[in-house]
């Protein structure tokens, strides 16, 4: 059978994460690495690398491309330029500008009669399957998502912007006894400070007066303020050896009620290594989708919530059917 | 907005966890309950009752008939006859022949151009969608299920025929060890007897051997011979006042691996307080999508891999994309 050809455009951490999860994938292949840069400065083994002005004479080479660009600024200005000329994969993940986007996105991709899933990932992705899932089959109960343990970029970078620190890391920690209240199934009220905290890895520069950075760290409103914040100072060897990964993860929980009060806990977790790669397999998976649902003129933008799980599989249905059901 | 109208075929715990489940759905109405029984002797608050006989005189009243019988013999029998003149969903977990059982009800299904969602719940169901999702993820790892903490009825049977035993209970229970050996990512070689030990409770006759209940449990082939098997003796009023819900739950967990040997953990599990409850949850959300798939002609037998995660859910694909994505 014809394998399901892909480009990728972008080569950050996310493009990399692809091209790994593509040469474990015995049904896809990669044609090229779209990029902003100059083609020939990416040296990557056995993968050929063009730049973006070029993929538009590529519409009949690549059946999906996985746009690996970053939330802020690539993904809303080429998402709807893409789906213009191909299916396309994204992890557009600003929650509050979902809506938008999709409209975009799907305004393209009909009119290109082309297949969008926006939105792929974990979070957005998998959890948002696992609260639609959870809240459609326990109507009376009450959804609860946990983050971490997991290096948050944002706040790694908040901390790097105060004066004395050289560099720094933040994880973000879900508060085991929040979890533990919420797998009880007593579905209580927490705030997001109060389901997490945030432990602080900073190397300070020589001579910098750590008890004012600690000082600085815990009271920075929005970031740290209203968090159980730690911060630990550690030298540039530490950093290196023990923070150099992206590790994340979480877990989504509900807590549901049936019948005459019968507590029914339903709750998803990822544990994570690489961030970056995960994600990549995930939109992997889902260009699969892309390309199937193209084949069936199911047109325009979609989600994972319109994405039955048969579509992100290599296995032929008769074969999920025996072995997985 | 018209509700979508409800049959229940059968009145045991599955179909009385039906009707608990239809109250709480807004969008979703309960027309009568079909049985095999004399109508007259079932008073359900409520609830109009039918002989199963009379369901035929039903297919313009009802939308989806939700199956509620056992995987033994009812739903061999009853899926197909209904599949004929009704949408229907029914929660067949007899593993090794769900090939066999998809193929009849889905040529009764084409031929009357109706929809049936088979093997609906949470194994065969949720945990059968969580196997292929984190498959497909993560194409280098493996799968495993455990499950538990659950009150098997199946072992429970085998001890009642043990001589000496007037009343007793079994519960599956996950191992910890081989739970954390799997979320470490380390994917050891594991048998169902070292994924599960099997704690029994049991109520002797009185003046009974109590040693030789203990070796003969103990011993027994299949059931108990290849596990760790603990027996506890208990009164008839313990036996009552703590065993006589009907708990279960489980985990599906992959350790998968990405890139340069990153490790990558997904975690699915349920606590459940009533496993007939939350199975029955689960058949109700999935009415929801035979109902919706019918409307779309997509005719014949599906599983839960075919059937995207909007179908389930009384929401608007916009209020999903708005506060679930």
């Amino acid at each position: 059978m014809a394998k399901i050809k892909i480009g990728i455009v972008g080569y950050g951490n996310l493009g990399k994460g692809a091209i790994e999860a593509i040469k474990v994938s015995p049904d896809i292949e990669l044609v090229a690495v779209f990029t902003r840069r100059d083609p020939q400065s990416l040296q990557i083994d056995g993968v050929k690398t063009l730049h973006i002005g070029d993929a538009p004479n590529y519409q009949n080479e690549i059946d999906v491309m996985i746009l690996c660009g970053g939330s802020a600024t690539d993904l809303p200005e080429q998402a709807p330029i893409f789906a213009e000329m191909f299916n396309t994969v994204d992890s557009f993940d600003t929650h509050a500008k979902i809506p938008e986007f999709f409209e975009l996105v799907n305004r393209a991709a009909v009119s290109s009669k082309k297949t969008s899933i926006i939105s792929v990932g974990w979070d957005p992705g998998l959890f948002s399957i696992n609260r639609v899932l959870a809240d459609a089959i326990l109507p009376v109960g009450e959804n609860y998502t946990f983050w971490g343990k997991g290096l948050s970029q944002g706040h790694s970078d908040a901390i790097r912007r105060v004066e004395g620190v050289k560099h720094g890391v933040q994880y973000t920690i879900p508060s085991e006894d929040a979890m533990d209240k919420v797998r009880s199934g007593l579905n209580p009220e927490l705030s997001t400070a109060e389901k997490h905290s945030r432990v602080c890895y900073v190397v300070a520069e020589e001579g910098a007066d750590l008890a004012s950075i600690e000082n600085e760290i815990k009271t920075m409103p929005n970031y740290f303020a209203d968090y159980n914040t730690e911060v630990n100072f550690i030298t540039e060897e530490e950093l290196q050896r023990d923070h150099s990964k992206a590790p994340h993860g979480g877990f989504v929980i509900r807590g549901g009620n049936t019948g005459n009060g019968n507590k029914q806990i339903y709750e998803f977790s990822l544990k994570l290594d690489s961030n970056p790669e995960f994600t990549a397999s995930v939109l992997v998976a889902y260009a699969r989708a892309a390309y199937r649902l193209n084949k069936e003129n199911q047109y325009g933008a979609k989600s994972v919530f319109d994405v039955a799980p048969s579509y992100i599989s290599p296995r032929t249905a008769e074969e999920l059917r025996k072995d997985y059901l």
